[in-house]
């Protein structure tokens, strides 16, 4: 038989946009044995992961917990739930993740209208409100934090010209959550998708969602059409299809979700008790304090950037505060840089996509690998790596410029 | 704020056909760091377990990873991905997981033919045979294990009438992967799709598949005409529609396996680590040991239940050797049995499904749930509840009973 070695996965600083560094609580939770799916003692903690994804999301919606499979899953599920074959749906892409709402939404059957705004910048809430005034859509999806651009897309006053239109909110906050506010009632958003593997700290695998009575009357209008037509009466509405899927239909999942728990799949045990744990310590850190490390994190990265002389990508008004786009010195081979980071210092950063490719890295500060050991270390070895290139910078000044920051505070 | 207690979950012994217990060194494996997805030590781990799965599968497929969803994202997978609308597809209904087939089926836009058979029983592959050469379809979907009866569908001999009648056949193995001998290339079948939270101890949330070259061969000419499709090209087949998921897509998953590495999901990183763990340890027990072993604490389950003067439900000769279906003696009220045995002695036994709810219990004996300890105490447990709940009985004698199948080997 070929043998297959033990694991040993090497130590590693994971500054990336995700998936970053695990709590190591989380991971600890991860090796407790299963509970059944139908154990009460599970779904207790099933409960309970709904009610601390609430404070999360800063909602009050019945509905929030997570889909089994990662962060695209829940976007998938919310749109392919929410899309009817034929309604109209609104996208303003502002970089790559704004292209993925577009091709699901067209394999939903949507129709969709796009706005594009050149990447490194965002939209004024006023453009895409006077797209929704003119386009008249069924559903808006808008991403909150562009990780290939590292943007962040202000949210406030676009609900009341959906709600005006008659149109669903839907925001991709999956690389915003737990590190960025996501006001989900107080924005007026129907529904939202985090992910785990960005500043929640947990491994990939389950994408935390939540909707509200808008969207949720959706479902329910195409769940009491789709039972008739599943079921062979074909009187209905010939231009209705059903949803298209039985795994991401959120009508389905709220049900397991429910006190009924209507079997449908087998909740992912592990990752539940590994999002679980990484709630409770955003909860423990709380919002506020945590929103606020990110953002110190973030200072302390930009100034030893900049220290080193080195660009920062896009339109400072729109920066997201956990991805720091840098630009590649010219002359210098940016794969080269990130495999000498990562070889001998053991540190991810991110290449890019699409037009970026080559261009930019991206430094993710996202949950527990946004440290300030994590920031000096990345900044004292960027600098290493890239006087071993050639470049000309001043030795030591990225690191005391980021010092400098928490000195300050 | 509100407090949640540190995650402490009770012992269990858990005896249901899943989620089963996990294997202790893949809880092991699943408190390690994550690395990143494009990390070079993680694509290598992503490879060994490819290769594994195709051990475990019995194949040479290019293809078998896992989908990043619990079982039923893989079955969605594969139908969604191979089925297109309009297309006519076969599928044998034996229990349950066969109306889960049709579900899925008839959301992908298929035209669903069903066979029907008695619950407790399966198909004579003959039977089968004559419904494909009767209707012609272009995808048979069939389940290998029924766990909602406990029955094994034999699925030799089905290939050659797919091959004639150009259709694809596509298998539940779900609840036998690794612990009922599941033959893909010398069985003939073009997709399988297994289950994590079975016989492979790891718990829910991926799905192992794997395909063969006809299979691909309809995934690659699908994703010819729908790229033109979805960049705006309708000069296309009107009646073809491009692939309904992007999550689920194989096109564009096999992509993400391959050395390309083409961006799709974020992998999850920890159950990756579980599956590869739970493979290695299918491997070291040896695929012919480890249905042995499944097969012997069949016998000594049965015999005990014999003991205990219980009747086995269904067909005895396609019953299902990882689950045994029990009929819940007159005047019994088979949940308050349920909820002792979970209560006072932490040991889980599954309820039952639509027509079976109330008359049967269901014991899995499953991978690392599949030992002389679980079956004895299990046993010594029921046999004690039963006593409590007035049953007539002999005491001590369904141990001895297994005993005696432990002793003669």
């Amino acid at each position: 038989m070929k043998y297959y070695r033990d694991l040993a996965p090497p130590p590693r600083t994971i500054m990336t946009p995700g998936p970053v560094e695990v709590d190591p609580r989380v991971l600890r939770a991860m090796s407790y044995p299963i509970l059944g799916q139908f154990d009460p003692e599970f779904t207790a903690l099933m409960n309970e992961t709904m009610d601390m994804l609430r404070s999360v999301f800063m909602t009050d919606n019945k509905w929030a917990y997570p889909v089994d499979g990662t962060s695209r899953s829940g976007i998938e599920a919310v749109l392919v739930s929410l899309i009817e074959p034929g309604d109209r749906v609104l996208v303003p892409i502002y970089g790559r993740f704004g292209h993925l709402l577009v091709e699901i939404s067209k394999r939903c059957g949507a129709e969709v209208v796009t706005l594009e705004k050149e990447w490194g910048s965002v939209f004024a809430p006023e453009e895409i409100v006077a797209a929704i005034r003119k386009f008249r859509p069924k559903l808006v999806a808008v991403v909150h934090g562009e990780t290939s651009t590292g943007r962040l897309q202000p949210l406030e006053g676009i609900s009341e010209a959906c709600r005006e239109a008659d149109a669903l909110l839907v925001v991709d906050a999956v690389a915003t959550i737990g590190g960025v506010k996501v006001a989900a009632d107080e924005w007026g958003i129907d529904a939202v998708i985090g992910g785990t593997q960005k500043c929640l700290s947990v491994p990939a695998g389950l994408a935390p969602i939540t909707y509200n009575s808008r969207a949720e009357a959706k479902l329910l209008k195409r769940k009491r059409i789709e039972r008739g037509l599943l079921m062979g009466d074909e009187a209905q509405d010939p231009a209705f299809r059903p949803i298209q899927s039985n795994y991401l239909d959120l009508s389905q999942l709220q049900d397991y979700w429910s006190p009924a728990r209507l079997n449908h799949h087998t909740e992912a045990t592990t990752m539940l008790y590994a999002l679980r744990e990484g709630l409770r310590l955003v909860l423990e850190e709380g919002l506020e304090e945590r929103f606020a490390r990110h953002r110190l994190q973030e200072r302390a990265l930009v100034a030893g950037i900049e220290a080193m002389g080195l660009g920062l990508y896009g339109d400072p008004a729109s920066k997201m505060p956990v991805v720091t786009c840098i630009e590649i010195p010219d002359g210098i081979d940016g794969e080269a840089v990130r495999s000498m980071l990562l070889g001998d210092f053991g540190i991810e950063i991110a290449s890019s996509f699409g037009p970026l490719k080559g261009r930019i890295w991206r430094i993710g500060t996202m949950g527990y690998s946004c440290s300030k050991r994590n920031v000096l270390l990345t900044l004292g070895a960027l600098e290493a790596v890239l006087l071993r290139h050639g470049c000309k910078l001043e030795a030591g000044a990225a690191v005391q410029a980021a010092m400098d920051v928490y000195k300050m505070g």
